[in-house]
């Protein structure tokens, strides 16, 4: 970004407005969001309900679709101001990825569509509702938007997505290029594939992940994230989930790519989810050097320590797709 | 920042770079951050011992320099750009605060020296020194700069200074329009002022705060604030402060402005720093209204829960002032 | 105990079993101890309702029974076995403060009622009914005798109760010569008189204390103590009980007696509830001399760090009375 | 123990007092214990290392001695008095496992040697030497016996040991028969053998426990557990052992049995180091029933959530054997 030559940073983009997933299973994809993660319900319509974490400012952070198979329905991004909502969409068209601006949707006005060039659906947006508090949710912390729930183990915010491509290099430089993300950490193997890329606009190391998707398939997602920031809500949430049935796939543990504190999970419409137990590191560096892991490093950044991930986190997505032969995790 | 005239908002600086403080107990001073938070030490020239903590990446985030009292030297903010770097010494001189340029330091290269309307000595700077790690310091978690101290509690990053100033608003008006902080929350009395602000170029709530100095003087310290991100270290350090003879000022506790989990403690060479134990709450909304917290939520708003802070806390700084009569926290 | 005549210690109270306190607001106080802190109901006959945390093996551990003030029901103990509840009855009978048997509760078979030599009622028993857990509520983790509930943040099991007395070195001789309780720590003050003292049959410092009751009232209730064993957790309840109104007396903090991490509250009817965040410590050895903590090293031994105790945490009790003057927290 | 037939428990033994492990590589040794774990050093003589934690008070409660192999020297229990030390080495002759009296050792006198019918070395001694506390480790803390260290992320006090053994039943009966532990869990194969046991004389689940050796050995150590008390210590000293490649074996995670976060690691010596991250759960039921984890349970009851176990932690013990076929985690 700060690149060698002299161009300043672009800071177009602000934030990870929300995400939408697809569920076949919306009774028990509101069940584990709302029961055991503690997220709140906005408002429905049509096929879809509309959720947030109870930090979270805006009307919905999570908008969960019925579908007949598992899926991300698209990720929205806000820009930093009306000018570089407008800059960012002539940058898009510029690359050829744009799909044109459509009206809006509970929670926010008009929004330009586009894809990621493997084919992932997002927006661009600036205007967006706020929450509106109702009164027995209002809390003398001011800068909370509303009460602790009482359900659950609840997440503060949404944090990330990631999103599995079959080109990580070319998906990440149309964020970094067109975009304007800062790449933070990357995964470089030995055959000179990019396996995965971590950027972000902010200081957190990633509100979006590309990895490489080994099954070949395009504009699949791995996972949407949401934050607790304290360790103890992984091992809260990992004993619930162990008693109702819901399946760990990995964690609690900590990676070393992001030294973020982890736990993955699927949720019962199928989804990968992500719950992040700490702060992980902030990267306030104007410049910047992108942490690149190569194959001899990769254990200790896939797991600093505590629990491996399986093969199959390599491998599943959402959809989910056939697997004609075992793919190699190190492929 | 986002003004409702529809200016774009200023992103030219990136961070607090590093702080300088002075002591009159060296000794005292360095055994406080060395053995007891952990902080490196990088270097030593003249009257001054430069220190880091092992998740900061320059050269230092602390200069610590030998004076007859303690207080401020001054802080230093990095730039986004070379290029911000000269707008904003534009943007400071036309204020008619800057004070000219130096040749810089160990660490830094050349800084544009200013001071606030109170007087508290700054810089502002583009090139840094990274800090280079020796071979036995190194580590396989290659996002961190260097290994884990094994010396008492060791905190992870600088995060923010504190300073008392005769007029908050004021002082909290030249950050916000000459270099572009957004003020994040605030304090207003019912008398018509603003007992306190905090402001931050980053979704951090704060990098830098003024409280009102009720002893009226300018240009004091209140506090430098190291970061661990973890509660259970704030009882860790709490434990041994408690053992040594440290003096705990507060906390840990939890204030509602900011949501920090906090701790205060004198150095001894009598600077107060604060140590910060988790990670509070992020911003990210472009359009941030500020958070304003008058008089009737303000008890909540200092402490949301824990540890009162003493009337001490309002009122000392330094360098420490006599103070003619007992002020009251609540002027 | 092991005293240095030779005889041999008694093993034959085993544990708190439950305790029944009196509240004026059922309403209010089955909200507190149900919703915000995650109690079980498990019964309800006549004024009482019984209650156990999800880590309680037995049908209840707190009575809950409706009355015009509040206060100490009684408190039950648990003998190690039959027959040593017939040799503590005898050894009450001996000391003259037995009351006779009863017919047995909710919960429990035949006890044997008697007062402290201050009042408080209490009885000794051995038969008990356990928690029967209903198919819902089993749990793959077959040593928790249910799941934990979803329902705010809730705590594990029983702790211990504290009860103020006119006399404590009167009553806490009674436990340690008539029940065999070791005394673990106590407050000796420079007048002579001890002000507090904590007992235990188990390697818990105290399953009971005694405080020295300053309004001169006899028999009355200090507080009882669930327990989380996390700390994460005392702030996580802070946090509610803020939002929702409930007043904290004191904490999150650390005591030096006992090294608790403790939380005191006062529920909705009246009663101290005080929250047990960590282990604290463990006493293993059987020969543990007494910890006493005088004047000069008290203000370590109440706060070690963090929150101090109000003025009333030492006057205030259950039933309250009415103080005729300000008596001194350190008379 | 409380048996139908009706007999009185028996309450003789008291604690763990220490452990003694053989090490080839003393250096490596007390680097990991004293600069990792933080254990203190309180003597040598000969070929031994007196080591305890800073929440120990005794004299020590590790001891080290060189040797050519790892492996365990001897566990000793301390009684709950002279009388019931009398009585224990009766028992113990009368189940003819005695071995004899010795004169004690540096931290306590006069010891009776004996050995479980597996052949681990055991003592039983009353008399300790209490850890003398020099003046500079004085702490106000006056229930704690020294300051907690500076030095890496150290430990709190001794927890338990874990045993292989060729036959689990016959050497938990020994135990439960003839020195009054309690069966508290246990693991039960479809093939009628007893896979573990875990047995102790307080209200910690265990302060011994006996794993079935897969490998036919008598006699070996499996692990000592040194206990922290709160899980974030786990993350630290994780972070600490990946930097200075002590090799994690498994953790930080949850155990169903015991319900303990647990981390092993393989000191330098070749010994497997436990540490325990909470509070577990306690027992204070005088009448428990034991909780039997049959085959399809076990699972959960190894791990309830967070890293697994790999197949070396059911086979390696000290001193190392040779494997001569690859034996199955699950045999």
């Amino acid at each position: 970004m700060t690149a060698g030559n002299g161009a300043e940073p672009i800071f177009d983009v602000a934030q990870l407005a929300h995400a939408e997933i697809l569920t076949p299973d919306m009774e028990g994809t509101l069940w584990f969001f709302k029961e055991l993660i503690g997220l709140e319900e906005t408002e429905r319509r049509g096929d879809s309900v509309y959720l947030r974490a109870y930090e979270d400012w805006y009307h919905h952070t999570l908008k969960v679709t019925k579908a007949s198979r598992p899926g991300l329905g698209h990720v929205a991004w806000r820009t930093t101001s009306p000018q570089a909502l407008e800059r960012r969409v002539q940058a898009i068209e510029a690359a050829g990825l744009g799909e044109g601006w459509h009206e809006g949707d509970l929670g926010h006005g008009r929004a330009y569509r586009f894809r990621t060039p493997d084919g992932h659906p997002m927006e661009l947006l600036w205007e967006v509702e706020y929450y509106r508090t109702p009164a027995e949710a209002k809390t003398k912390l001011i800068n909370r938007p509303q009460r602790r729930p009482l359900r659950g183990v609840p997440v503060r915010r949404i944090d990330h997505v990631n999103l599995l491509a079959s080109d990580v290099t070319q998906n990440r430089q149309f964020l970094t290029d067109v975009l304007g993300f800062r790449l933070r950490e990357n995964i470089q193997l030995n055959n000179g594939k990019e396996a995965g890329a971590w950027l972000s606009v902010s200081p957190l190391v990633h509100e979006i992940a590309f990895m490489m998707d080994q099954t070949g398939s395009r504009g699949r997602l791995h996972h949407v994230c949401y934050w607790y920031g304290y360790p103890q809500h992984l091992s809260d949430i990992a004993d619930i989930f162990s008693e109702v049935g819901i399946k760990i796939e990995a964690g609690p543990g900590k990676h070393g790519i992001s030294q973020a504190m982890f736990m993955y999970v699927i949720e019962p419409g199928g989804n990968r989810v992500e719950l992040f137990g700490d702060a992980g590191y902030l990267i306030f560096d104007p410049d910047w050097k992108p942490i690149t892991w190569h194959e001899e490093e990769l254990d200790k950044g896939i797991i600093w320590f505590g629990s491996p991930l399986p093969a199959e986190f390599f491998l599943y997505g959402t959809p989910p797709v056939e697997v004609a032969e075992p793919a190699h995790a190190d492929d």
